[in-house]
């Protein structure tokens, strides 16, 4: 059995949902200070993180990736239980196989063949793991690790995150930026009263009803050549005290926006409260902006090297998309750092019989190696 | 103590909240029946109901009227117990007190003064009681006994509910007549899915948005010399997991149209459902049809009686209003009666300290009996 694969069995076995670590980056730490790395584990809250490095000056390349996982469900409806790594029909499966117990497991391989090869490297190397990335705040993660950088003056030029970006093939995408994400908890107030006396009350679902529109009907953006155009979604509205008799007295709605670089988080801000002021409500908008947008630009360094590594040794020429979702690239890129991702297929991530192809998994050790190579060799 | 106060205090004592009677409609039904009526109790599923009259042939009057109450909320907020009658300064305080344990008592003593000075009264006179007005279906009470009433080919000429009508003194409001209920339960289907995906989902809450917006700008009828334009409600609305990266795959909102004899509930249901189409929605809406309007025109001589009391008992020229909620009115007018309703002032009905004026309930068995003297004296 290949060393990637084993380790990313080691991984699957241990029930590391979020924020629970169960043992995964202590066996990290260890081989990677075998191989020479300095290792720093970072405790907040309760997240564990891991900080390794190798070499000392010029410029850095680290790996980013999580060690938790999201919780299986019910596994018994699983083909094989999710925390028993199984092989079958040459694919790995269990919990984290692709999102993204593999590619950590590839990562630290990759970076002890390095190292082992190119024991004087230029610049930097390293990996920066947390376990609290499929959390709902991700506070004591990645974020407060870059918190922990940046006092002690850290620089980070290219950052490879780990996260299954291929949709069909290993390296036919890359994500090469994320929109922004701004949410938004609106109250709308109204005056509770009784159906059969609307005069005495006021609805505040009537009140919302034409603002609603307008907001779901707004263009926000046109995108850009980088970006798609913002999105705006109401993800909850709930009001109503159950009877049908009542008028509700309040509407509460989630809203959430994925921005792109076209936008500003200010702007989408001032013209959400402008609409509702425009239709005089009385209103209370809560904001919590949780990513803002970054994209490596074309020609830049590490971009590069990632679509040259995909051609050469995967045959494709990746997509080089800003599509999805957030990831812990977002608190990378605002160091100034250069920021790609590269992983397996994302095809079966938070799903039941999550898996990752074996043979992509065996090639996934040598395209991190080969980054490391073109940028540190 | 008055015959009237003492009844409403032996009622208030009583914690008939719906279904339960506890006891009220024996009691009533003792006293009338040695007064010389015939006394009939019905009982359906949980609900006691009861049904007395006195006379055979000719036209017939009823009082009409309900024991049960709603539940009182916190007990310590009431400034004595909603279950121990208290008088203070002139008013009758507990739960009931005004809706409508008074004008149980007051119709009660009205019917044995009636029948002991008029033994032999042309017509029949009687009393319809229930313990299920105040609950979310009302299927075992008025609506189940007219059924039965039906059923033995009764007729009942005049109805006079005793539901609090009066605003500031007694008799300065009489109804005669109320708008339909019309309620509708509406889902809209969308499909969900992440909110960093929307070109995958379907937001419903985006697809209703329009809709919503019409619907509730919508002029339904312009109302007509009875009545005040139908009104329409959203009363709850609520779509989305809680999670704000999901866009959820239904809504579900209660709608509910109180209207006016200008609409049919058939015609409201048409419209609503074209405006949903037209907006292309994937929707499902179950409607209720829980009370059609009722009208007793002017001229009418139940109408005509009520006003002529309140003149020269009260004082006043009543408010002859269509407005408020429903009432089981609604049941009795399907019957052909004429339907009108008098009671005591409804400013602290369904609240802490419910309450009567003392001299205003002392003052009502003089205003049924008249009724009962004009029509069958």
């Amino acid at each position: 059995m290949s060393d990637v694969l084993e380790l990313a069995r080691d991984l699957i076995r241990r029930r590391s949902v979020t924020p629970e670590d169960a043992g995964c980056l202590p066996l990290i730490g260890e081989r990677l200070e075998h191989a020479g790395f300095r290792v720093e584990h970072l405790r907040y809250g309760e997240v564990d993180n891991l900080w390794v490095t190798h070499g000392d000056n010029g410029p850095t390349l680290i790996f980013l990736g999580h060690t938790d996982v999201v919780p299986s469900g019910p596994e018994a409806a699983w083909q094989s239980p999710p925390f028993e790594p199984t092989i079958r029909d040459g694919r790995l499966y269990g919990r984290g196989a692709a999102d993204m117990k593999g590619s950590v497991a590839a990562m630290t391989v990759a970076l002890e063949q390095f190292v082992a090869v190119h024991p004087d490297h230029r610049g930097r190397v390293g990996l920066l793991l947390t376990s609290d990335e499929e959390g709902p705040t991700n506070l004591d993660g990645v974020r407060r690790v870059v918190e922990h950088l940046r006092e002690g003056g850290e620089r980070i030029d290219w950052c490879v995150v780990g996260e299954p970006s291929s949709k069909e093939r290993l390296g036919d995408l890359i994500r090469v930026g994320r929109r922004g994400s701004l949410s938004g908890t609106l109250v709308v107030r109204g005056v509770q009263g009784h159906v059969a006396y609307p005069g005495k009350a006021l609805n505040p679902i009537h009140a919302f009803a034409p603002a609603l529109a307008e907001l779901t009907a707004e263009r926000w953006d046109e995108g850009n050549a980088d970006f798609p155009p913002t999105s705006f979604q109401v993800s909850n509205l709930n009001a109503g005290t159950g009877a049908n008799n009542v008028i509700p007295g309040e509407l509460v709605a989630l809203i959430n926006f994925r921005y792109c670089t076209a936008s500003r988080a200010d702007d989408l801000r001032a013209r959400t409260e402008a609409i509702l002021q425009r239709h005089g409500l009385d209103f209370a908008l809560d904001w919590n902006l949780s990513g803002e947008p970054f994209l490596t630009p074309p020609g830049g360094v590490l971009r590069e090297t990632v679509v040259a590594v995909c051609r050469e040794l995967c045959g494709i020429d990746p997509e080089q998309s800003t599509g999805g979702g957030t990831s812990d690239g977002r608190f990378i890129a605002p160091l100034g750092a250069e920021v790609v991702e590269l992983g397996p297929v994302n095809a079966t991530i938070h799903k039941v019989d999550e898996c990752v192809d074996v043979t992509a998994l065996e090639q996934l050790p040598a395209l991190y190696r080969a980054m490391c190579e073109r940028l540190l060799g």
